[in-house]
C-alpha cells in the first residue's frame, strides 16, 4: 500500500546557529501548523488553533465592551469596487487572487478574494447609513483573507492568514482618531497582557502606511534575533473611503457630510511573534493566559498503588481553581518522554507527581520559562500553582521588556546606524527628517525601514541621521518580518 | 452630493397571502441580512450574525465537550485535489468557483474555493497519520464556503454561508457510525433546547446523500408553509476518500489499513428555520435562549422623575441574574414605535414601565410569543422573568410541534399524495420499496422529496406507496427549501 512517509522532523536547531531554522523546527515539531498542497497557504493544526482562538477571546470580549458588534461580509470583491480608491487598488490589486468562472460559466466580472474589507464594506455602508442618529457605526468581522504572496513562513507571511477587520464610521475627525487610538490601545493590552510581548505603538510614516489610510498607527515588537515584528495596525481612514464610495449622512445641522472612517485589525501572525519572543532552544515557552494547557501533570511509577489517584485529584483540585490543566497517563512513553514533549509545546508549569512524592506530601513543580523546579507541598497546592502562573506570566513580560531594551540603542549618523545594525540588530532610535527620500535611502543600503514614529518622542538631538537636516520626529528603525 | 436612497422597506406582508415574500420582508425590516452587490452572496448584518454567534458557542461547548478540537484549512483547493473522490467531484464540480489568476499570473493549476473541504483536509490526513494510536481524529474547522448557485435566497440558498465542518477519522467502522449518529443527536439537541425546532431524523436515501458518503444522516424540520427544511446532516463516509486519498495507519495487529470517515456540519441556513418555524405576521420570534436580548424594557413618560432610574435599578437586577436585557431609553421614538420594533424584532419579553407602574409597584410585562400582557410585581421580578422565559422557550418547542404533528399525516397510494400534498402540504408519512425509479417518478411529479428515512419506522401498511410492490422503508417525504 503506497504511503507518503511522516516528515521527519529533526532535533530543534539551535537559535543561535539558525534563527530562521529554528523558527521552522520549532512550529514542526510543536504541531501548530503545517504546509499545505497549495503553496504559501497553512493548514493551522489544533495546537496552533487553539492560541487562536484564546486571542479571539480576549479580543471580541473587549470589541464588545467597547460597544462594537460583529458581522459578517463576502469573501469576494468585484474588481470594479477594489477599483474605487486610487491608493487602495494600487497597493492591493498586485497581490489579490482572481476568481474568473462559478461553476461552468466565465463571470462577466471579475472577482477578487478579500485581501482586506474596506471595498465590500463601504459599498454597504453608503446603502446603510442615512442619518447622524445611527452613528457611530462600530462592526467588526472575524474571517481569513488572501494575499498572494511570493515568499512565505507559516504565521508570519502567508498568502492565506485568519484576522479580525473593524470597520466603523464616526460623525466627526476627532471621533474616527479617538477610536483609532482606542483600538490601538486594546491590542496594546492584549499583546502585553495576555501574550506578553512588550510593544512600541505610534504612527506609521507615509511610506510605510495603509493603502488608502490618512494615518496608519502600529505596534511594533521586537523578536530574539533583534528583527521587528509589526503586531497590528490601526488606520484612521479619513474621509478617503467615505468619499470614493459616496457615503454620507444628513448632519446635526441637516447638511449632507461624509463620515470619517476607521480600520484596524491583528492576524494569526500574532502567534510567529509569539514564538519568536518567548521560545528558547528547547521550543516553546508560552504565557499562562495563552497557553492552551496551563499544567501538565505526569505520574512517575503510575503502576503503583494509589499514584494516578492522587494525580487525578490534584487534577481536580486544579481544575476546580479554574486551571486549564492536561494529565498524561499514556503508559506507552516514559515520563522522561514527556518531560521533553511537554517542554517542547510550552506548556508553562508541569507537575511530576511519584510514589516517594506522595510519601512526602509533595510534588516537583517545575517552570517551563526559568527551567526551575523544586518541591511544593500538597497542602494549598491549587492556590500556589495559580499564584506561580500569575509570576510566569508577568516574569515572561519582563523578561521580554529586558531583551528589547538591551537591544534598543541611539544612533546619531547613518554610518553609525549601520555599524550597530551589523554588530548587534535591534531597535535603533534616531531623530528623522520627514522626508521619504532619506528613509528610501535608508531602506535601499540597508533593508531596515522606519517601524514607527513613537507616541513617546525622545528629543535625541536636532539633526536627522541621514540627511544631516532639521529633524522633524524620533523614529525606530529596524529590519522587520 | 449623490446618494444611494436607503432602500425602503414596506410593512410585512402577511405570510397567509405570500409565504415567500412574507419572509424577504421579516428578514429586511428586521436587520438580519442584506443583499450584497455580488450576486448571491449576502451580507448578515448584527443582528443576524448575534443568532450566528449564540449557535456558534452552544455547538463548539458540546464539540469539545465530545473531545473534537477545532483548525484551520486552506480557503482554496487544487482542481487535482478535488477530482480525486469520483462522486464527489461529480456532486461539487458544477458550482465552484474558480481561483486562476493570483496577482498578475495566471496559475499553472486552477484553485476552486472550498465547497465542503473532505478533499484538503484527506490530503493533509493522509501525510499526516501513522498508527492506530493517533485515532480517533477529531477535528472541526469554522468558516465559509462557495457553492455558486442559481437561485438563491438569504440564509436559506447562498453562494456563500458560514458552517462548521467536522471531519473525523477512526479504526473502525463501528466508532465512524457511532461518531456520525453522537454528532446528529448533538444538531437536534442544540435544534430542540437552543432553536427550539423540533426535528424529524434518519438516513437519506442513496438518491439524497452526499457526494462521496457511505450514508448520510439528517434532521428536518417543518416550517410554517409546510415545506421542510433540511436542518444538518452527518455523513458515515466509510472508506471512499480513505482509499482516494491513500490515507492509512498501522493498525493493532501490525497491518495497514484504511481509516474510516465522517464530516458533519450545520449553517447559517439554520437562521432561516428559526425565521420559518417561529416568525409571525409582526416579524421575528425568537427563542430566549437564542435571542441576541432576551428582555427589552421601555420605560414610559420617562421625563417624569424617578422613571428611568427605576427602570435602570430593574435593568441593573436583570442583568445580575444574568439574563441579556436592552434599556430603550431613545427619546426620539414614542414607547409605541418602540413597542412595534421590538416586536418585529422577536425580543422574547418586554416590561413596561411608567409613572402609574411605580406607583404601584409593579410593570407590565408582555409576551412575544403569545402577545399576552399582564402587570406583575416589582418584587422577585428577576427570579420572576428568569421563569417566565424558561417557559417561553418550552412553549415555543411545543408549539413548533403540534403544528408540526398537526401537518404531518400518512398517505397511502400516490394518489392520496398528491391530492393531499395539493390541500395542505406538510410532512407525508408513506412506505416506500427502496427503488430510485420511484423515487424519481414522485420528485419528477410533484417535486416533493424523501426527506428521510426516519430512525422511528412506523409500520404502516406492505406495499410501496407509488408502485405497490413491497415496501423496505416508511419514509418522510416533504417539498423542500
Amino acid at each position: 500500500m503506497g504511503k507518503n512517509n511522516k516528515d521527519f522532523v529533526k532535533e530543534i536547531t539551535p537559535m543561535e546557529v539558525d534563527f530562521p531554522q529554528w523558527y521552522t523546527d520549532v512550529i514542526r515539531k510543536t504541531d501548530l501548523v503545517d504546509y499545505s498542497p497549495v503553496k504559501g497557504f497553512m493548514v493551522i493544526k489544533p495546537y496552533g488553533y487553539a492560541l487562536w482562538e484564546n486571542i479571539q477571546s480576549f479580543l471580541d470580549g473587549r470589541f464588545k465592551d467597547t460597544g462594537h458588534k460583529n458581522c459578517y461580509f463576502p469573501l469576494l470583491i468585484p474588481e470594479s469596487l477594489l477599483q474605487k480608491e486610487a491608493e487602495h487598488v494600487e497597493g492591493f490589486a498586485p497581490e489579490v487572487a482572481w476568481v474568473t468562472h462559478g461553476g461552468k460559466e466565465k463571470l462577466a466580472e471579475r472577482l477578487c478574494v478579500r485581501p482586506t474589507s474596506e471595498t465590500i464594506i463601504c459599498s454597504m455602508y453608503s446603502k446603510w447609513l442615512k442619518s447622524y442618529r445611527e452613528l457611530p457605526y462600530l462592526y467588526n468581522q472575524w474571517c481569513s483573507v488572501v494575499r498572494w504572496e511570493k515568499s512565505t513562513r507559516p504565521f508570519l507571511r502567508t498568502s492565506e492568514f485568519l484576522w479580525q477587520e473593524g470597520h466603523t464610521l464616526h460623525e466627526t475627525y476627532d471621533e474616527a482618531q479617538a477610536e483609532t487610538i482606542q483600538m490601538l490601545n486594546i491590542y496594546k493590552e492584549m499583546a502585553e497582557d495576555l501574550l506578553a510581548i512588550p510593544v512600541v505603538t505610534g504612527r506609521k510614516s507615509e511610506r510605510e502606511k495603509f493603502a488608502g489610510a490618512y494615518a496608519t498607527y502600529t505596534m511594533e515588537a521586537l523578536m530574539h534575533d533583534g528583527k521587528a515584528l509589526q503586531a497590528g495596525t490601526s488606520h484612521n481612514l479619513g474621509q478617503h473611503f467615505t468619499k470614493a464610495f459616496d457615503i454620507s449622512f444628513l448632519d446635526r445641522n441637516g447638511d449632507m457630510q461624509n463620515p470619517y472612517h476607521t480600520s484596524w485589525g491583528v492576524s494569526t501572525r500574532l502567534i510567529g511573534g509569539v514564538i519568536m519572543v518567548h521560545g528558547d532552544n528547547r521550543g516553546l515557552v508560552l504565557p499562562p493566559r495563552l497557553a492552551p494547557n496551563q499544567v501538565v501533570i505526569i505520574p512517575i511509577a503510575q503502576h503503583k498503588e494509589g499514584v494516578l489517584d492522587k494525580a487525578y485529584e490534584l487534577k481536580k483540585q486544579l481544575d476546580d481553581m479554574g486551571l486549564r490543566v492536561e494529565l498524561d497517563d499514556n503508559e506507552n512513553y516514559s515520563p522522561g518522554w514527556k518531560f521533553n514533549e511537554y517542554e517542547m509545546k510550552g506548556v508553562p508549569v508541569r507537575i511530576e507527581i511519584g510514589p516517594r512524592d506522595i510519601k512526602n506530601n509533595q510534588v516537583m513543580v517545575a517552570r517551563r520559562d526559568t527551567l526551575e523546579k523544586e518541591a511544593v507541598s500538597m497542602d494549598g497546592l491549587a492556590e500556589n500553582i495559580n499564584r506561580l502562573l500569575e509570576t510566569i506570566q508577568k516574569d515572561m513580560l519582563e523578561k521580554a521588556r529586558k531583551h528589547r531594551d538591551a537591544n534598543t540603542y541611539y544612533v546619531e549618523s547613518f554610518e553609525d546606524f549601520k555599524e550597530k545594525m551589523e554588530e548587534k540588530p535591534g531597535f535603533a532610535k534616531a531623530m528623522w527628517c520627514g522626508d521619504r527620500e532619506c528613509e528610501e535611502h535608508v531602506k535601499a543600503e540597508t533593508g531596515a525601514t522606519i517601524r514607527c514614529i513613537p507616541f513617546e518622542q525622545e528629543d535625541l538631538g536636532g539633526k536627522c541621521h541621514f540627511c544631516g537636516k532639521e529633524a522633524k520626529h524620533m523614529v525606530y528603525m529596524a529590519k522587520a518580518y
